[in-house]
């Protein structure tokens, strides 16, 4: 048993509650264990320069910690006059991710900004990011259909991401928490669609190295674990869960 | 009767939450209509350069929206790579209120950092902002004090803050939400403390000016409010609203 | 009396000279007391963005001090990278207050550059830039007159600015110098219009709060200090004054 | 066959030329097919703030391209003031790797500097600099045990990197070359070490998604490609190579 | 004739202002026909971390223009937040000269500080700001051993610049204007010493090149121009010129 | 005899080699002694704002030193987020240099820009620059010609650069190394056109001063060697080198 009470294999308590702030065209709040974000979907009536009459569309992702998310305070990335390595790595990844479920072309030359604000952290910020962002996301393209700007719904697939590790007494665990991913030997974050598929594997193993068993037991824990986190999705999204293929 | 049903001399409905978020010493919601700023205050054993050797504290504050607190979305600051004329015109403005409350002796070489993060704007962020930071600054106190760590508790009275203005139809209103502000004639910040002095006033009259009667008139209801704000943010503070002189 | 033989509603020697520099549109060196500022006004045949198209022009401002304005050597904003925040708020304050006095459709698609060099300082650049500028955009707008590139005059009335404040020993007082202002326990800065009414009005008491008493007794020098400001702008202005409606 | 045909288990021809440039501690020009980086080690006696007094090194990465390392001029980083995100992904990627088959106490507090400055960019310019780098740190580790600072050598591992891919027309290749990584669906790094196992593992599939049969066998050809570059550094490494344990 | 009336070994008119501005320990309001700059020098109890514990000294130059310095409006350096290049160039020239006829050694462990800033340009910014620099420098030092914080006068020798250049109709000229220079063939800036020795010469042929025997030309007019100006330095320094070796 | 065997007018080995980088219009590595420096030129069909519309083309160069091309390794400029002074110096010098022999009218409306980047830096890198830039840029317009984009070819002449100096063991000599450069009294960087007249002259003594005597000694050393690098130019160039006029 892990120090928290969970199993090897147990996500923490999962909650993802939508219409959070009322500006955004989707708004949701996910809470995995202590780690709680903001997550916003604004659409703008533009593409970047390199889409320009191209007929379709953009996803791209911003990602912030408020200071005091985190045990100690940072210094502010807007005080610091720059975004750090780690950051940009986490926005490039989130909007990566989210564009591999999207059909560009069905939302026209639109661009969706993703926020994700952290407010509160305890490890798997940038994996609860992405489960969030992709409800954010549907529940704007939901409304983006339902006001018959665009006629087909955009979403191929769903999507979540989790982490797992291997962690020296436990071996592999699902969903670190920040004291486990602060002794994992190996850290890696994976990303699925609804049919089982990979988007994205990020396998790190700074303080050791892991093996190719290693590696199947973690996708193993992994996709358990995302199949968990499509359920809490559809529950959140309500009837536009149905428009999803 | 104003747009949103109000008097010209009523609050919209303000909550102030405590413990929001988990890290902070002190941690505040403040809801004041459809305005919302997380106020986190934090303690940190370091004083700035100037104040190395001095025995004295410090309290400086950080603001910030997310970007899609407003209607539209706005891009970061630290993608920008620099902080607004604005945003440093409202930390400067809440740091420094917040210090003359405060006896900056009775703190040590600490840094108090107030971090408020605007997560959905309907106007009067700044002062909401002011209103919530104290809260979450005495309860930062309140907990530096019952580690021992400090003997006297620092805060020389209440602190609260409003807005007034003058709008074409309805004269001077207290309280302005966003389409009121934007289409006021004069905006007037005010802070006050518990004893009814002014800590600061700021009035501008960017499309008109503004007589001394108005003036008075904009004070007056004020201070109304702000004897409303300093109820609410004693039932907050419940049994540390006493430690307050 | 004061440390410098003032009385307590006496501003200091007051000089406006203009055409100062040969290529801006308005120059003016004002000098009040020790403090200097080159108050520079440049017309450009371009507005902002969000003004384009409109019919109407724009004024902004921008303040900066020498190195070695000061008693000791200042950093350059330019070597620092950026502007500080205090520099900010001067600069948008000087902005905010030229534009209250401009018929802004009178100007047409014009920018009106605003640039005031502090070369000397001694307590009250931002008041004494305010003074200036107002004269230096006076003949600018004049020039522009003479040229029939507009028909009518675009001032609306007069604008001139000063300080006030409580300091322990002679309590309230008007146009403070550095020393005065470095141990003022309240520190007001007042703009008015030539019809006797409030433009701007910024209190603040970092050491010290104010009481209504005080507030009233501050407004009452700056208000007569402002008015010989104006004879001194209109002397200063020669047969542009009588443009002024 | 491939465009360029090879097999899809081929690797392009590769070059490891040690001693290329004279000032640094190691220097390697490693080429694969017309990818050239140029792989720079320095050793400063120093490491950063949170190293400092632990006894321990530290190993630091940086990337870069000359601006007409491609086909189209790209605008240098310096003048844009700002690193990439690109970038610095890169050479975080670059020195988490390094610092996977290091010894870091047995280099004292010492930072290793890794440049890696591609001139001329063909695909795959991260992995060939991973696997260069690791020989220039190898030489500089080498040189450093030579003088007698440190005593045992601090390499633990071979260390090698490459790319593979799943193209349309091809299936899982290795070592995409600029063409095909442009369109590949998937697109995946696996860095290993002498051991064979996994460091780390970056699967991305922006256009398409992957299966688990398609993940292995892309696995299985980066183990081989990897297995012939270990032989390379072997053979660039001369002597040095009889240190690795 | 020139336009301006000149012969071509003529000098604009030229005055040396002492004690313009307060505050600095040497400060000069240099006028050359139609450019002014202020030069102030202020002396700092600091050097250089490369310096330190050397006992010598340093002198290092800063230059900026206000915007309405020039015929149309420059964007201040501060907003850009970056100096350019044009500016680097003259503030490293008009350092490197100055350090040129100073005994380092004899000024101690301080930074001579020059700040050149053009109130009005009309050509010759950088050979006006040498030559008022230097007198302002030298005011400084003089106060430094007035002081007897220094026994020895660091001056070794008087230093002055100006310009030359090859204009189609007039051929080689002294001291070119505005108008001279943006039509200019060649342009050089001299600085010469007291001695009649060259500290730096920097001439360019950006539209054509020039002959030997044109550099002669040059040469020659240069020279006769700098003796004058050492004469108005003379004059200005009073009392001081006759430390100077 | 110098330190590293030359005679005072003796230039270094110097190799220039062609075709050294793929993708770039022209690309030489030119080796001056220990001195290597890759110089790309790019051809881009646009002109800056300034010349569009003007039927005339822009040259313009950046400069660059890998951080270990020298002695001890220095940080990026990319990663300071700002290009130095002298970084800025060189290729402002660079541009102009080579913008005086080349038939701006003849490009037509695009850019040349010119990229030197150092790999190994032991003195003279800004004159070995000019020099092998000029090569890359003549083989660029030779395709450009060929290509039949451009009728004339836009070279007017050849152009180098050397520099000289006095060293107090030697007195003048020519083409610098690194430990020459670093202990001499005076530094002269020479440019000429292969009619053997001057582009640009720049002599700095900051630690001593020069006499016209030995300005001649340096300018006839200076003379002699840029004659010796046309030379390596021409056959470096082959049948190019005939179009040159």
């Amino acid at each position: 048993m892990r120090a928290d009470g969970r199993e090897k294999n147990q996500l923490r308590e999962v909650k993802i509650e939508t219409g959070y702030v009322m500006h955004p065209e989707g708004s949701v709040l996910i809470t995995v264990g202590n780690t709680k974000v903001i997550c916003n979907a604004s659409i703008e009536d533009r593409v970047p320069p390199f889409l320009r009459n191209s007929g379709k569309g953009w996803i791209t992702a911003e990602y912030s910690m408020l200071p005091r998310a985190t045990e100690s305070r940072n210094i502010r990335e807007s005080s610091k006059g720059k975004i750090s390595g780690r950051t940009m790595e986490i926005q490039r990844l989130i909007g990566r991710a989210l564009r591999a479920v999207v059909d560009l072309d069905a939302i026209g030359e639109r661009t969706i900004w993703i926020d994700c604000d952290v407010i509160q952290a305890d490890g798997g910020t940038r994996t609860a990011s992405i489960t969030g962002a992709f409800v954010a996301m549907a529940i704007a393209l939901g409304k983006l259909q339902d006001s018959k700007k665009i006629s087909r719904f955009p979403l191929k697939s769903y999507l979540a991401a989790t982490s797992v590790g291997i962690i020296e007494e436990h071996g592999s665990v699902l969903d670190l928490n920040y004291i486990e991913d602060s002794k994992a030997l190996v850290d890696m974050n994976i990303i699925m669609t609804g049919e089982g598929e990979f988007v994205e594997l990020q396998g790190t193993g700074e303080e050791a190295t892991f093996t190719m068993n290693q590696l199947h037991e973690m996708l193993e824990l992994g996709q358990e674990g995302i199949q968990e986190l499509f359920e809490m999705q559809k529950n959140a999204l309500g009837e536009i869960a149905q428009r999803i293929q």
